[in-house]
């Protein structure tokens, strides 16, 4: 079981770890420390020994900061945690609304005579430091060791998750042509990567140092001459063999800063994800700021990735078919969220394929649901209840590829204004999965048609439509996304989500989501667009036809759900049996 | 009559001009020299005295350039003119596809060793300058007088046409409220305003110095203390009474540059518009770049200017609906691009309200109708025959208000691949006028919904869905549009154009336009969004009933249109008489 359902967050430790942080305050002359909950990779999950923030403020969340202070701490969250932070910090932390009150902007009134906030520069990217130090006016933002680290006596220590080669047959392309093909053209000497993911896709390597990303922890310099030096632990690679190669030089990570500091000619890095330590220790080069190479065709899946993303999804979706078969089974009212998860891991267990679980399952009964980012603890378990609405958005880490999925279902017999405003978030996910679009748009410009349904009853959902999927890599990954941010013009192969929801607070939550992938559209007769793409839809999973007011639903739409019910069904049915392969025949029914 | 409909361009002119420019050329020891269509004021009309492109090539479109080198000469068009140009310049000329092709771009390469071309800074915006400046590196941008003025022996003088004042009841707000407003907030000591709508806006005045926008050339300095300087011929200003008060003070043009030089303080002034010549002159003062401050509360019309554009477009509408029956009745076969025209502005004229059409009417029989932006000469004129879409887009000026339509209406039987696109195009325009959106966004957030229906058969416009419209000023008015260009937030008053469109080159032309005014939405029972707004419509004419496929429709649609015919029956119906109410009434009937 990869899940766990214990409360990790203590709040009554807060306190003496804060007054022994505002002693090294003291000892160091700051006027106060920024403790972000980022690591050196700037990813969503971190490793034990870099989970800071949460040993300090007891908040967990996947993003934050606590700013301390001499006499008031911050701790920073989104909107996504404001009921959640209350739960778990004491009283001597204030949440504060971010980013509607900036770090900046919270500290300058506090010290208005001036003064000095430390941060560990490793912990924040170029970004991030420039934009606190242009706001800080008058505020020195001084780079110093990581005074959490200094009391944190029983720190974990770093990661040492094994590495391992992702066989060239899924990776599609070896990682000497990846090298020989970015080396060509990124327009440098040296391109300093600090991303996992860019690093593992950049070797045909995946890892363990941090959960449900299949990605190692490392740095790596990528050479005009086609090598790359890359500064990781040898004990996590003994298991690799020669994989890497005479190109790729190992050398190890606390070498790495010297390594910098020895850096001659021009040099790439991305502001937006590289240290400031990094950019700060590059002394004798030529600095150009520019996006990581990686991004853009580690987000382009080739064929052999989009094969096995399919794979995985047909695997994956004849779990989900058990599962979900296995819900419509229990007698309403019998179970817990708990017990949903853990079955819904088993199925895919089960599977014998299963790495890891994508991210945490959301299983929200009621209102649970509503919880965008809820995750069950034995605190907040809930039995589901009949009349009641169950959102489960979950996904697998499969060696051929990621999935991400969200059901909601219908508990027993449920309410009409449920059912219309499921019916509204299905016409939003079916618009963008029937979309045919020109060549050159982002997720800004087609965003609005998950949401016109839902605005017609004045409703919204306060998340974006879609985010990127990595292959075996991160469930969350850049740059493209369908969102009123995204402004990455979309490229056959990109795996985005495709997930609208509406989220009644105190009562329901609905969300439906489908992996989609983005394809070249064949011309039609009497085209005169020039180039078009449309989205091949990846996730093969009956949605609830329970909660469908066929008659809110156009002709097309209609359509479209019979279809996709039709098509599901042809291909999970070989994969599922006896009650399974008759619940998955009623699923599929037509409308 | 206000349209003419002979041909402008004598190609044959064209090359003494250019041999005469080049002895200018020669004479100031410059390389080239850049002519702009634009004049100070950089609108979309100019006045005889600043038709320097046409009279130097021949060319007549709305925007271009020509850029003549001592041994080549460019003439830089946009893709509305691609075909336009050919026709009407020699071929001393070279047309050049611009903006895909940049000014800079493509003189670059002719001067490799460097040199010097000249610009009329007063013809030339900060933001063009600078963008020249930059991307010319090497050789040298010289401002100097204007070399075609110096050769253009018969040059007409500057425009002397009549002031008058906007009466208060119409434009809402006293000049004297409106200026002490923004002297309150744009944070400098001197505003410097150089858009003639602007300060047709901020003074309640309006003008004829240039066809179609009813606006005077000036200049004016805005002060903090409430004050304006306007710079404008006192002769145009003699039958304006005491309208402008105290607080204005009246300067001639002539003085504007040494006022500009005696300014100290702080200057803001907008790079977008302003010409480089104004920023070059200020030497004495501190220069902050902002957006005109007129341009938004200019956009956001106020209560007084939303009721007058509805009395406009009611009025409007009767004389569209009395072209549109009288069209009906004529024989198909009968009548040429020009009667449509002309018997149109009849229509309008006969309301004895109209001050001016809105721009040239666009009317595009057949193959013409494909030409978005085609107007109607005598070399061009065409019948409108029997089984062709006839494309009318056409507008009026009025006291009260500033109209814009287009219907696009069957000549007897047409195919059916027209109708299905006349339907697409139909449901685009109808998505936009049913919309409900969150407050906050801009055009680029909603410009798909009006282009989906066509992308899913493969189909598209090459043109925005819709620009802003002035009340009683410019029919093209910044800063908000629907387009993929549009990041302007939309807020309550503007009022936009909605225009989808489709192009079949060299058969037939698609275009349904009415004007919408951004409103806000009254919440509805169950609300989550805190504020929503909708669009109003403002534009009363039917719309062709034998060109739409009722079973293309939504039943929301097809609600959509019957609601709206209803509406357009009961509003205009008490403005018409005998057979022009018996059309409207079959014409209104529901689908």
């Amino acid at each position: 079981m990869f899940q766990t359902f214990h409360e990790t967050a203590r709040p009554e430790q807060g306190p003496p770890r804060l007054k022994a942080l505002r002693g090294e305050l003291a000892r160091e002359g700051l006027d106060g420390f920024i403790v972000p909950r980022a690591d050196a990779h700037q990813g969503e999950y971190v490793a034990p020994h870099d989970d800071r923030l949460a040993w300090l403020t007891g908040f967990t969340g996947s993003a934050g900061y606590c700013v301390a202070l001499r006499d008031v701490a911050g701790v920073f969250v989104d909107g996504r945690y404001r009921v959640q932070v209350k739960a778990q910090v004491a009283s001597d932390y204030t949440p504060v609304d971010w980013p509607e009150t900036g770090l900046a902007e919270w500290i300058a009134p506090k010290l208005p005579g001036g003064g000095a906030v430390g941060i560990d520069p490793w912990l924040f990217s170029v970004d991030q430091a420039r934009g606190l130090e242009e706001r800080l006016a008058g505020i020195e933002l001084r780079r110093c060791e990581n005074l959490v680290d200094r009391i944190w006596e029983d720190q974990p220590a770093p990661p040492m998750g094994a590495v391992f080669a992702q066989p060239v047959e899924l990776a599609g392309e070896a990682h000497g042509d990846k090298i020989a093909r970015l080396a060509r053209t990124f327009g440098a000497d040296t391109c300093i990567l600090t991303l996992p993911d860019s690093i593992a896709w950049l070797l045909n390597i995946r890892g363990s140092d941090i959960p449900r990303n299949p990605v190692p922890h490392g740095f790596a310099l990528l050479h005009a001459d086609a090598t790359v030096t890359l500064f990781m632990d040898a004990r996590k690679l003994e298991g690799l063999g020669d994989h890497l190669g005479a190109a790729v030089i190992l050398r190890d990570p606390s070498e790495f800063p010297q390594a910098l500091a020895a850096l001659r000619g021009t040099v790439r890095l991305d502001p937006a994800s590289c240290p400031v330590a990094v950019r700060e220790t590059l002394i004798a080069c030529e600095v150009t700021e520019a996006q990581d190479p990686c991004l853009i065709p580690k987000a382009r899946k080739n064929a052999a990735e989009l094969e096995g993303t399919r794979a995985a999804h047909l695997r994956d979706g004849a779990a989900m078919v058990r599962f979900l078969a296995w819900l419509d089974r229990q007698a309403p009212g019998s179970l817990t969220e708990i017990d949903v998860v853990t079955t819904l891991e088993g199925c895919r267990a089960a599977t014998n394929a299963l790495r890891d679980i994508s991210f945490e399952t959301i299983a929200g009964a009621g209102p649970n649901g509503a919880i965008v980012h809820y995750r069950v603890t034995e605190g907040t378990n809930r039995p589901v209840r009949e009349g009641e609405l169950l959102l489960v958005d979950s996904g697998g880490q499969y060696v051929d590829g990621t999935t991400d999925i969200t059901r909601t279902v219908a508990v027993g017999e449920v309410g009409g204004e449920e059912c219309a405003n499921f019916t509204r978030v299905l016409k939003g996910m079916i618009a963008l999965s029937r979309l045919r679009f020109p060549a050159g748009l982002a997720g800004r410009d087609i965003d609005v048609l998950a949401r016109a349904a839902l605005w017609e009853a004045g409703l919204d959902y306060g998340h974006g439509t879609g985010h990127g999927v990595g292959a075996y890599l991160s469930v969350h990954e850049g740059p493209a996304r369908i969102a009123r941010t995204g402004t990455v013009p979309f490229e056959p192969g990109m795996i985005l989500s495709n997930e609208p929801g509406f989220y009644r607070e105190g009562a329901y939550g609905i969300r439906i989501e489908n992996l989609i992938a983005v394809e070249e559209a064949p011309p039609l007769a009497g085209q005169v667009v020039p180039r078009m793409l449309r989205f091949e839809t990846l996730t093969w999973v009956p949605i609830d036809r329970r909660l469908i007011v066929t008659a809110l639903l156009t002709a097309a739409e209609r359509d479209w759900l019979d279809a996709y019910h039709a098509e599901v069904l042809e291909r999970i049915a070989p994969l599922v049996e006896g009650d399974d392969a008759t619940w998955l025949e009623a699923a599929c029914a037509p409308l």
